[in-house]
């Protein structure tokens, strides 16, 4: 690393407004105080359910759209972390919210979830991978930052806080590594494919894919609305 | 015709619910009865320009689609049928309602409109030509309905609506016409892609895009709230 | 199983002769009897180890064409047995006949790996799941069918043949379990997905994919001629 | 134009020989002189009218991989040439040359016509506008290069050869306008997506593009081999 910004900081700093109603919005920082209401938890949780589906998807597509083996590899990774380790654990955990699995595949996908996971994979259609990769940042890099930030925000209360675990899981070092391998890919990719003449197309994606995750949350909010 | 159902009436009763609250929303009753605000209208319109491009690009991924050159030459009609008329026609017709081209191409999609667009676009990819037009039916065919439904309705007010030319081009003969050849379109495609087997699935993409559309006409609504 | 024929049956007698052409190939002969010319086969594993890299493709796809999660699963394993045994298996049985890894992925891909490989994403990318299983089943299932009725065959050198460990992966029974799962998977989509409307075009994508895997033994046999 | 070397002509010479054994193919210069066997332009004609189909397809495609209204329009443009002036013009020449639509239509596509159709295809799907476009240049453009080189060069006949048509035709001032527009397309997109990382990514579509056209005059010459 040399100092200079990278492609995702870039991309942050180009929608700053758009990131931040993302990053620190009401969900987050009521899950943060412990303070969220269960009901808006729960609606989360399955619509994350259904929402993992489609980020298998978006991997399984990766594997389609790469130049070479070890593309694809990192991309057989994603959907193999998805498929073998991610929905495994997160029905557990739903479990422990009184969440069947049953339950929550026959719960209809929610206009929000719809919008965000399709807008991911249209750009990965329309556009190459790193479209593709931009149009993911948001979720997989931005929930490395959410959790980071707020673990490290003196309002926390990590002590019986019920949404913990979540936090925990997210603020991980394992989670953490993830999402600076996607950031690093970013930065590879944009090497390889891009050149500054795509910076204003990407930054579009990355806004709009910030803007949609934020819709996410609020869908969540409004269980109670 | 043999008086058999077609595949757009079974769609449509597979879903009853979805597609009366897509068909009889509110949106849509105010606008019939003339008292939709005026900013709900607008802000459809602006929206309705934005969804047109995505609108093209799905005719252009059915192209893309095809199997045979006359599947591609409908396709292809629909394009320009888009691209060469109905986009002007709506700048056209936008501009009496003081919305400049330049204002709606500014303006950023709505999640309600990238939801609609973008799910039939990953049910065009993911699926086949018959998954995609049945994705798009509740909209061309579906605007047929409400528009003809509408001007049969003792309730609506025609003279002095100024909602009037909306429905008057929706209900009008070409328009009656383009949905019914996009209805025969699904009966060909069902005989030649299709059987029993399938029928589950189509009444599933169907209803989850009537759902979205009904959130379409929602938006415009919650233009005043 | 009922005893009816099943797809994969239908699909081979629908174009006899394309699929003799193709399972009976002089170059398979060639190798079951042992007088296969080594530079014909060491032109094939070269082409094979290019194509390797289009099938995890193709399967990458199908994960991004599933409908649930049963669907993306079996994708993912077909990914994995790529991406993690066999081009692993291949390499190594490479290295026996002289070829590095290295060598083998600077050559250029022939003509025919081409035709083959791209004909399959395309009727993937153009047509649903089903048109992706069947234009791969000559592949997958052929390759079973192929080293099965090869090691029947009276004429055949078992001894001292050095094609006889091609014969003895593709013959054994972790290989033909794993086609005749292709083999049920084509069924149970033929069910959901198909209907007898489909079967002509199916059937005109088998023959392509059984032609086009001629061409791909002739490609070999031709690096003699 | 700036006098600044243009992509087109970095990616030609970064191909050197396999653009020669494009654009030099012994069935051009023997088209050129007047003495290819007609059998051999017979076997090209019916195959590029099977080209031509999936070339439309290729411009559907890059309607649906277009980011703004113009872009769009542009690639409507390309389908309609396509459809409406070059389908039919190839068309009544083939029926100059004893050949029936009916008849074209019949015939399988031959491996080479799939390879490089398909190769384009698959392009233009795994990667973006851009790719789709590289890999459609060498025959776009490359017509244009060939036909003009041709007119220019001291052997050929133009009275008596019973070829001057075809030649006239993509020398003609309108097919070297439009192969001029492609040739500014390439540019603006490489701006606007491009940069020097994709370079080399990119004269590989392209040299394999060429790769590919040149096998599909070999097909032609192979007809009387």
């Amino acid at each position: 690393m040399t100092g200079e910004p990278v492609l995702f900081s870039r991309l942050v700093e180009a929608c700053d407004q758009d990131w931040r109603a993302y990053t620190r919005h009401q969900f987050v920082l009521a899950l943060a105080l412990g303070d969220l209401p269960e009901a808006c938890f729960r609606r989360y949780l399955v619509q994350d359910y259904l929402f993992l589906l489609h980020f298998a998807r978006a991997w399984g597509l990766a594997i389609y759209k790469s130049d070479h083996l070890d593309e694809m590899r990192r991309a057989q990774r994603l959907v193999s972390a998805t498929l073998d380790v991610e929905i495994g654990l997160h029905i557990d955990y739903c479990r422990g919210w009184g969440l069947s699995e049953a339950a929550m595949a026959a719960e209809p996908e929610a206009p929000q979830t719809i919008a965000y996971t399709r807008f991911v994979l249209d750009r990965g259609l329309a556009g190459d991978r790193l479209d593709l990769e931009t149009a993911l940042a948001p979720c997989i890099i931005g929930y490395a930052v959410i959790a980071a930030e707020r673990m490290g925000a003196p309002a926390t209360q990590v002590v019986g806080n019920r949404y913990r675990e979540w936090l925990g899981m997210y603020a991980g070092s394992e989670y953490q590594d993830l999402a600076r391998e996607a950031t690093a890919a970013l930065d590879e990719q944009f090497r390889r494919r891009g050149g500054e003449g795509r910076f204003l197309s990407l930054a579009a994606t990355f806004a709009t894919a910030a803007r949609l995750e934020a819709n996410f949350w609020q869908m969540g909010l409004d269980a109670v609305s």
